[in-house]
């Protein structure tokens, strides 16, 4: 599949979307005009650039409110055209967008509208150049894709197309099947997004939030498998409006984009070979003129392998584990790194090149089948490697870096809940006895804003984690945005959270901090032993306890116990939630929970609590410090 | 008029909000209870918090999905509800919000939803206790006043009342006519939101974009008539979800708060005037019980009487000033502060306490009928008042604080191009000869985005300058959002524009500049004198005048002059713009516009051009430094 992506996607100057494209990857580019008007670059010298970094230059567009207008403007009109098709033999580009007309149409006739495209059609000839027509959502007479191909069909000129947009089509709920019945060569370009689930009015919701595809909630998957029958074979491009990636640093832009180009790729080549034809296929299916990269399967992950707290002074950190009843396995032979655990859960505490780091969640190991593989679907999904110097008689792990830096290990699965790498540390991973901790329960990860929507991508594509429906929670700053992602059998949850920008608190807003939380049989033994270890638990207000009690009718002894030892608790129709949080130190803090019968949350409603009640805490370590 | 706000539009904990609250000057708050159940202190803590703030404490909120459900569902209700009622004794809060319900119903019955209610009225009464029923836009069966209205009628207990809230009421697009035809008696709360015309769903609408009266596009001068004209004497309260006022300081989100519902007030009082029965008014019309503040009625501004740029070194402003054709008049006698001028246009230097800031707009001065009415009505609307030192001999200003920090000057209206403090100068402030630039068209100021609703509420009340239509402009940094604040002759522009974070750009990002644009009679001898005179002009690139080309058909002779001057262009059916653009110097650059015919506009297709220009010298300069 030809990949291309338009300039608007990403911000900074024309050369310097330029180059991010190239770098991360695609065959070509459109051209967004407003780019070029505004760059003090002539268009041979853009045309020289595109042939330098090997990029084609796929389209120019848009033009605009071209036909179905009185013949004075039509003359006006095609003045303009030629103006742009000569600007276009210079820049090297010979496909043109012609959207249908939103704003001076006056004239509501399929027969006006093709004869004036013909027109257009018969002087873009002149210069080699092909017309590809589309129909915007809210073009004014001219709204849906089957009614532009119609048009383009009475035009009847070779040099008139069509350009399919998933946007425009999907976002009216048209079905693209249609799209089949559109002879290939009539289709001269496609450009895809995706796009959230917003009952917006379509223009707000096209200028501002197309997401690229698998970050939104359209059927790309769909609509490439229809595209794909039709026998089309040109570039499949990204037209993406959206104000995060307008502010965002188009390099990294570039690598979101392209990732998710490659991750459509694959899903629609299982669909079609689902479905009984994949391209190439020689069993007798329909074989089609577009090949479509596949990349290595892997099955979700199995559990946590680790967590890793990077941290210049670990006494505090020490002393939470301690607390929570995990035990140091002992020290890494060459390097100064400690390895915690209590049951299936491990902590690794990195001391590394971390002078003077507050304490924080830099790395997460994840038990998968086969890590070579898992490794190589990451890497070809765009992910960075992580390089971590090793020495030879060391286990080689392999290591990619997730949006927000948290570097992903990926570690072989044993089974029986030994982990090879454990014996650099002079242990076999194993903890004797029946500890309280059984393993890792989650992970919350902080997001910056810019790279929720990557960070989804992201895990979604490389690790096949699912996402579950997002959450808003206040906190005194602002509300907080939760997404869960999880494997199917909830073996593996990543809660990533974006923190409100809090820009204005007039006490400051320290970061977001992230957390680890560990999974355990019983709850109120744990928290009843980290108190006689002198934790210092996150304080629970008394109100809590009063609205707990109009709410659930729990018994005053129960009441009392929670109370007595700052837990917080929820019920709903599978189960009860009983957990508890510890002090934060440095960017970090710690969770234990116990899940009752088949309890799958996370304790929502508390979450407020948590919030307000470690936004006081730092309120008052700052006031007092 | 008793003013209340709800906790929940503030950011911060529980006594935060109260303190920012009695700081603006309301007269009580509603309890939101999530706010009470994660703060420290208990009910009777806050109770003598707000006796001590002198703060009523006027409803407890909310009390969720009640009525409409099984018997089974009602007692555990119940139950909840009474816990509640004893929290509201210890609070000393006799008003609680019952919202419809949204969760639980499964009885669509209103015989059974009021008997319900009548029930929880009769608990309620043995706590004093009164129960404010409202309908929530998103009810699963009741969802407007009027049907909430007929099911407390049908209820019948004197504890039982109704709660109208405008945004659940406008949103919908009810009448909010039949206000009217309730019992005064039985509005046992009124709650107000304003918000902005956004085609979204009701819900998402109401959580997040809620927004101060008279910040957003709701009738709510006509709510209000409505509710003065049903007896109505109670609080009103302000209820406002938002996502930034979550974000932003309680203190500052307070004062913007009751500016709007004393502007709201003003506006009320009016409007009853007009249709002929103002409050009290003893002309046979009928009084109502509520009172209505009012404020000194001023007329808009006629025109700037003078822009101030501060700096620490000015000799870089000086310079464009003079390239402009801009002459200095002279120096304060006290003060180092430069007059510069040309014609009506006025430009003030202002180096005292200056050391080592950046150039940038400080100040603007407005020309207004009577400066102490407009002084007195700004701070009556809660604006901050100026204090400069100034001699015994010196005009005494009037002067006040705006959102964004930049001083508003209220100066007397000569009508003769004379400006008193001027002599302070040595000058009359009137310049011989007949300059090119004859006044201050615009002035161009950059808000964070937090602040701005509040600014525009802030221009439209206190100077009565009144906004367009808003624009979204293409930056190389993400989307430049503009609105222009107008007088009705067009005497008065200002434009406020926000800028994109643009929080990750590789290349940083400077402060979005501001800029003062002085109109002029012949664009193109002036910029000919500045080119002359070695002004540096903002570069406009090549390709922009082909476009030009394409788009005007304008004749070469005339496009050699823009390009050679680096002028741009517009044109619309009112006429012809033409204008340019310096250097940034600091956070300052001036602009000169000459408007064609009845032009009144700013040349918005131009801007992305001047932003990538901008964009792309910023780049270089910090490259080249």
């Amino acid at each position: 599949m030809r990949t291309s992506i338009a300039t608007v996607c990403l911000s900074g100057t024309l050369e310097e979307k330029m180059r991010a494209c190239a770098a991360a990857g695609f065959d070509g580019i459109e051209i967004f005009e407003q780019d070029l008007i505004v760059s003090p670059h002539s268009p041979e010298e853009i045309r020289g650039l595109a042939a330098e970094l090997d990029l084609s230059l796929d389209l120019f567009q848009p033009f605009r409110d071209f036909e179905g207008v009185t013949e004075e403007l039509l003359l006006e009109n095609l003045y303009r055209a030629e103006a742009k098709f000569a600007l276009m033999n210079r820049l090297g580009i010979d496909t043109m967008l012609v959207c249908s007309n939103v704003a001076t149409a006056t004239v509501d006739d399929d027969d006006v509208a093709a004869s004036q495209l013909r027109r257009m059609g018969e002087v873009a000839a002149g210069y080699g150049i092909r017309l590809a027509y589309e129909a915007l959502a809210w073009g004014k007479y001219v709204n849906d894709f089957e009614h532009a191909q119609r048009i383009v069909d009475l035009a009847d000129h070779p040099n008139v197309g069509t350009c399919l947009d998933s946007f425009h089509i999907l976002s009216r709920g048209a079905d693209p099947a249609g799209i089949e019945k559109i002879p290939a060569e009539k289709i001269f370009f496609v450009q895809l997004a995706d796009a959230p689930e917003l009952s917006l009015d379509v223009l707000s919701w096209s200028r501002h939030y197309r997401v690229f595809p698998g970050e939104g909630a359209f059927d790309l998957t769909g609509f490439m498998t229809h595209l794909v029958r039709s026998g089309y074979n040109g570039p499949v491009s990204l037209e993406v409006f959206n104000d995060v990636f307008r502010q965002t640093a188009e390099e990294r832009t570039a690598v979101d984009a392209m990732r998710s180009l490659i991750w459509l790729e694959e899903r629609t080549s299982v669909a079609l070979a689902d479905h009984g034809g994949a391209p190439g296929n020689d069993g007798g299916f329909p074989a089609y003129p577009m090949e479509l990269a596949t990349l290595p399967a892997v099955a979700q992950p199995t559990g946590f392998n680790f967590a890793e707290v990077k941290a210049g002074d670990s006494g505090a950190v020490e002393e939470l584990l301690f607390q929570l009843g995990l035990h140091c396995e002992g020290r890494h032979r060459t390097k100064p790194v400690q390895l915690w655990s209590a049951g299936g859960a491990r902590v690794i505490i990195n001391q590394q090149q971390a002078r003077g780091l507050a304490p924080a969640v830099s790395a997460l190991g994840l038990d998968v089948q086969d890590p070579l593989a898992a490794a190589s679907r990451a890497v070809q999904l765009k992910a960075q490697p992580v390089s971590r110097r090793s020495q030879a008689d060391e286990a080689v792990l392999q290591a990619v870096s997730a949006p927000d830096s948290t570097e992903i290990f990926l570690c072989e699965a044993t089974g029986d809940g030994t982990v090879a790498w454990a014996e650099e540390f002079g242990s076999d991973g194993v903890v004797e006895g029946e500890p309280l901790i059984t393993h890792i329960d989650h992970i919350n990860l902080s997001q910056p804003w810019q790279h929720f929507d990557e960070a989804v991508l992201f895990y979604e594509s490389t690790l096949s984690l699912v996402p579950r429906a997002s959450q808003e929670v206040p906190s005194p700053m602002g509300l907080v945005r939760s997404q869960v992602m999880c494997s199917s059998d909830g073996a593996v949850r990543l809660a990533l959270n974006i923190a409100p920008m809090g820009l204005e608190q007039p006490h400051g807003g320290a970061d977001y901090p992230q957390h680890v939380a560990f999974a355990c049989r019983d709850v109120v033994a744990l928290a009843r032993q980290a108190r006689q270890r002198g934790l210092d638990f996150l304080p629970v207000p008394a109100n809590y306890y009063e609205d707990l009690q109009a709410r659930f009718r729990l018994g005053d002894d129960m009441l009392d116990v929670l109370q007595s030892l700052n837990l917080l608790y929820d019920r709903d129709e599978d189960g009860e939630f009983l957990h508890f949080y510890t002090a934060t130190v440095g960017n970090v803090f710690f969770e234990v929970v116990e899940r009752r019968a088949r309890y799958d949350g996370y304790g929502a409603p508390n979450a407020p609590v948590r919030l307000a009640s470690q936004y006081q805490r730092a309120r008052s370590g700052r006031r007092d410090g």
